[in-house]
């Protein structure tokens, strides 16, 4: 923007890059905090410093932490021999938000994706492969997204485990139309999906 | 979020204070910039950190600057004989942005609000008057938001500037159909606004 002090320039264009925040919003969040009590940014600032300092890469599942060891694999009323494979620490998020999960989890750090050159040696699939040859694993949810990438990803991972010879239960989250959806809007993909997963009543 | 680390937890609070930010928003922000090279967080804290140290209120028209006068104010080949009335800096910016503004801003700090208590008083209409009675002064732009609280404060300023029994030409922004805007789905106000300033072509 035109003749703006450098200070909120800088500030604004911080913003910018951030996922989602437009030029405007950016702009508007900068005043804000421009008017907003100085200990506000003061201590927003402090946050924003020490956030990559504090936060750790659980040695166990790979998701995040302030220990070696998240809370969810060192919570003892876990069931250790459920394991839920998400893309990213954020999928395990969502899905403990939703509450009710009993397994634990496993961070995989992203997708196979042959465009983007992320093969399955640069996700976190042979340390998962390790996890269940330990033997108390009885059920892997692929959790991945419902995306070409997220499918991939998913089956690749699928073959290693039957590859062990285990007797483990492997499933998918359920696809169909999301709640509150309309049909006649629905994709043809979707669709079909929720025309295969029909359930009885 | 249950089980997130406390520092994903904070950074993520305060993204949600933002204007436009909501809780999922905010959560996705702090993944970003966990994932994001040390030194962008880093500096964008830094960048948060010395905004409200470095940014001053420029003492002739109460926008922001760095220094004591805004480079607005300063820029000799502005006409300093119409002053464009705005309610907050970020409104100037606005304006600055579309570009062709040869004069200059008063930015107000509000609107006349008896709900929230803002009175003519707790704004910087005094000092507009000052600036006015100076004498230079030819044509007065009231720029504030086409809202009830804009139009009363532009009324209430009206009337103020013509006490001062000066030759000063007083103006508001344009009203009417936004540009791009399908006749069809304008409100009322709108519409009537547009029709009583429609303009022979």
């Amino acid at each position: 923007m035109a003749k703006l002090p450098k200070s909120i320039l800088d500030l604004t264009g911080y913003f910018e890059r951030l996922p989602g925040i437009g030029p405007k919003s950016a702009a508007r969040i900068s005043f804000y905090i421009l008017n907003a009590p100085e200990n506000f940014s003061k201590e927003f600032a402090e946050s924003l410093a020490v956030l990559k300092e504090r936060v750790k890469i659980c040695k166990n599942c790979f998701g995040v932490s302030e220990e070696e060891v998240c809370e969810v694999c060192l919570d003892e009323k876990r069931d250790k021999g459920v394991i839920w494979v998400v893309e990213k620490a954020i999928d395990m998020m969502a899905l403990e938000n939703v509450g009710g999960i009993a397994g634990v989890y496993h961070v995989l750090g992203g997708l196979v994706n042959p465009l983007d050159h992320v093969g399955p040696e640069d996700l976190k699939i042979e340390e998962l492969i390790e996890r269940i040859k330990k033997g108390e694993v009885k059920e892997v949810v692929l959790a991945t997204n419902s995306t070409m990438e997220g499918e991939a990803t998913a089956l690749y991972i699928k073959k290693e485990i039957k590859d062990l010879g285990l007797e483990i239960k492997i499933s998918r989250l359920g696809s169909g139309l999301p709640i509150g959806a309309d049909l006649e809007f629905a994709d043809q993909a979707t669709l079909s999906r929720s025309m295969e997963g029909r359930r009885e009543i």
